[in-house]
């Protein structure tokens, strides 16, 4: 039964109305009397747009990229329909020229006309200072750097191997107007080290190198664990969201919410919110511009993704592509570096992070790994199985030892070749876990079960950001 | 007789040897006593890097662009081989790359150590102060859409039409960062006008148009002049270096130089440089700092230009593609609106506002515009011809008319089609031109004609601008 795959529709009249929507939050602050945070309204106004733009171009521009060769084929479909690759260039591109955009909404004078007056009633706070612009256009530089290598790494294909240390080349601007603009290189010691280090310790050069190394794990972790309809674009997304919902706690509020923390095991309630306490900025103008900061690059980065996941979700209508993975993981390591909340980021890479470590056997050559890690499509039932990776020699302890220790906990199934004799076992990802634990399954349930997944490491990583910190950093840390 | 193409050899041992001549200018200002412009070392510096680079990544690159189909035949040439077409992509980032790697040079206080000391002997220009880096940043900005611009523009092969307002996008960052940072939309009326409109009129948003209309041209202006072996990079080459000869007029040398400017027809003569002078500056810090600023970017751009172009002579080896002709074209809009001296800039343009005027009847559809417009290739003589448009109906009166007037003029030399009967003329390119007045001949003579009427031009823009200037605008006017 060939089936042939046509662009999803979309619902015209339900997007056009967000057309007037965004024009009032970008028109908005320019009237009187000022909203608390002016940007912040021509942010979300031009995420709008950003959102709109994303998925109407998609299909527009997918003809093109087949005709340039820029497609593949779905390998988990019984139908063979070229489908254009590398989609994720347009979300980049739609990004970073609404980030340009931005830049007289948040760093001109545009709605400061009275912000003297009122900023004295604690609710307005100076959106950007001036010398801020630099920060932010060295970031800027920095995610257009990985758009283009994301991009030359698709139209070249480039080996893994060769394209691991893309994202560094990627932060050198960011990281060398971080050095210009003498950026703090000092770190909070944890409370039980403060004996032999004391509280702050400046470890210089390092702080680049972790900061390189951050851009890299950010960008690749979400580039290994992809393979399925939407799996790269959800979880962009949910990491996103789980950014700006972590950033609106410390926004000066007009109105205050308490959470009971003693429920999540915290010795202490939060007073979040609140126009006079800035949230949980407690009053530090530092932090509320750090997070507005964030929230900049952020909405938009959501109104891209959501944009794309449109065209992206199963069956598939086009693919994202490297771009896609490169540049949201360059926007993760931006906001993470410059807004200084980068442990707080990691925590929201928790599937990432267990994915990257089940890998490694892999990755390090100890277990073989096959060109394509996904799982395997059975043209029969329409479901998804777990792949295999088949040893072509017999296993070294340290893998045997490895790969049994996976077994016990359910990450891998075993087995014997059937044509080799040798061992064989479930490819190492976390897609291939939640086909072994939860049994097959179509390719739309195995996404779902993975966006549930980074759900939940969101809501763990709450609960251990402010559940559980004041146990290594003093109760008001960021 | 099948002739082949293998890689250019390139002289290692001369090359290699400029290795520690880079190094050490990139050392030396780090060392006592501080030379007099600390920044202007490590430019020169980082620009033999970026030519080394540029010379040995193009021919290592270029089966890469092969496989990736980005190729092209060379259709002035009597074998087929595949040439690498886009190769300007290379030069683009190494050209980006060296402007960022500059920023801790210009920006940090690397150099700064004794400056205080030394800026009293009025030997030593604080290169840059530090809020200059937003607007450094929004340049590389813009020349890294160009860049990317261009290169979609090769991979997607968009339309000329659709292609005209492309460098107006990359202009955005340039655009919105001047007007945060309030950049100066005055400008001075040349004298015979001030009685109407005073000596300063601020133009306010017809300066934005202006600088925009200014990245459309320089960008455009090289790109329609092209099609035979190393025309593209030979203008960039040329209008860069006299881009550079004319910022060193404003640098604070420590020698001083008298021009006898009545032998140009000026009424006065010039003293150049004189350390307290601080050449054409005449002591003016920030024509000196503009002319730095301009400097920073010429200076890496003919290191790549030279690179690329030893590739890209006759018979090429690699071509540039629209990603040179963008890149190189933002990079004098750039420095044409940062540095203030657009008009200057403009008269290093001569060949391509003859070419572009030249051109306006095809472009406009008056006379018939073939695909392309480059000269003919004779297989039998080797030799280059003029090559021919012809009308498919009775031309219109106006077109006739111009064609008359090109024909009076030499510009080119009309005929009668022995197919059709119809009027046909060679086409209306500057290339044309120079064979219509000087007869068929090989490709590399006519881009020595190119480069020699470059040349030309630029020396009779030094005239124009220091000899006649002083017709328009006050003496002292930069």
């Amino acid at each position: 039964m060939a089936q042939t795959l046509g662009p999803r529709p979309l619902p015209s009249i339900l997007l056009l109305s967000l057309v007037p929507v965004g024009a009032w939050l970008l028109v908005r602050p320019l009237l009187d009397p000022l909203p608390p945070l002016p940007a912040f309204h021509a942010a979300l106004g031009l995420s709008i747009y950003a959102f709109l733009a994303t998925i109407y171009l998609v299909p527009a521009l997918g003809e093109a990229f087949i005709k340039a060769r820029l497609f593949g084929r779905d390998l988990l479909k019984t139908y063979d329909t070229p489908i254009p690759e590398s989609l994720g260039l347009v979300c980049a591109s739609v990004y970073i020229l609404v980030l340009i955009l931005f830049i007289p909404f948040a760093f001109s004078d545009v709605f400061l006309n009275d912000y003297e007056d009122r900023s004295k009633h604690g609710l307005v706070v100076a959106e950007f200072p001036h010398q801020k612009l630099a920060v932010y256009l060295s970031s800027i530089l920095s995610l257009l750097i990985a758009t283009m290598l994301g991009f030359l790494d698709d139209v070249f294909d480039i080996r893994w191997r060769h394209k691991l240390p893309i994202p560094i080349i990627a932060t050198i601007p960011l990281l060398l107007v971080y050095y210009a603009e003498r950026g703090n290189t000092n770190v909070v010691v944890p409370i039980p080290l403060r004996m032999f280090f004391g509280t702050l310790v400046n470890v210089g050069p390092l702080y680049y190198l972790y900061m390189s190394l951050l851009s890299t794990f950010s960008t690749n972790s979400i580039n290994i664990l992809a393979g399925i309809n939407g799996s790269e674009t959800s979880q962009a997304l949910i990491i996103a969201l789980s950014v700006i919902l972590n950033d609106l706690l410390y926004l000066p509020w007009p109105f205050g919410v308490r959470i009971p923390l003693h429920l999540l095991g915290g010795h202490t309630e939060f007073n979040v919110g609140g126009a006079w306490s800035a949230g949980m900025a407690y009053g530090s103008r530092e932090l509320v511009e750090r997070h507005l900061f964030s929230l900049y690059f952020m909405l938009p980065l959501v109104g891209v993704c959501a944009g794309f996941l449109y065209h992206n979700w199963y069956p598939a209508r086009a693919f994202p592509g490297d771009t896609l993975c490169y540049v949201t993981g360059m926007a993760f390591a931006v906001v993470g570096i410059q807004a200084h909340f980068s442990k707080t980021l990691l925590l929201f890479f928790l599937p990432q992070i267990f994915n990257f470590v089940l890998s490694c056997p892999q990755l390090f050559g100890l277990v073989p790994c096959p060109r394509h890690r996904v799982p395997r499509f059975d043209k029969e039932t329409g479901l998804l199985y777990p792949s295999k990776a088949v040893f072509k020699k017999r296993p070294s302890t340290v893998a045997t030892v490895i790969l049994k220790v996976f077994e016990g906990l359910r990450f891998v199934k075993l087995g014997v070749n059937a044509e080799t004799g040798l061992l064989e076992t479930t490819n190492l990802t976390i897609l291939n876990v939640f086909l072994v634990n939860l049994g097959p399954m179509k390719e739309d349930s195995l996404v779902k079960v993975l966006i549930s997944t980074q759900a939940a490491g969101s809501v763990l990583a709450f609960a251990v950001r402010y559940g559980l910190a004041w146990l290594l950093y003093d109760g008001n840390r960021r």
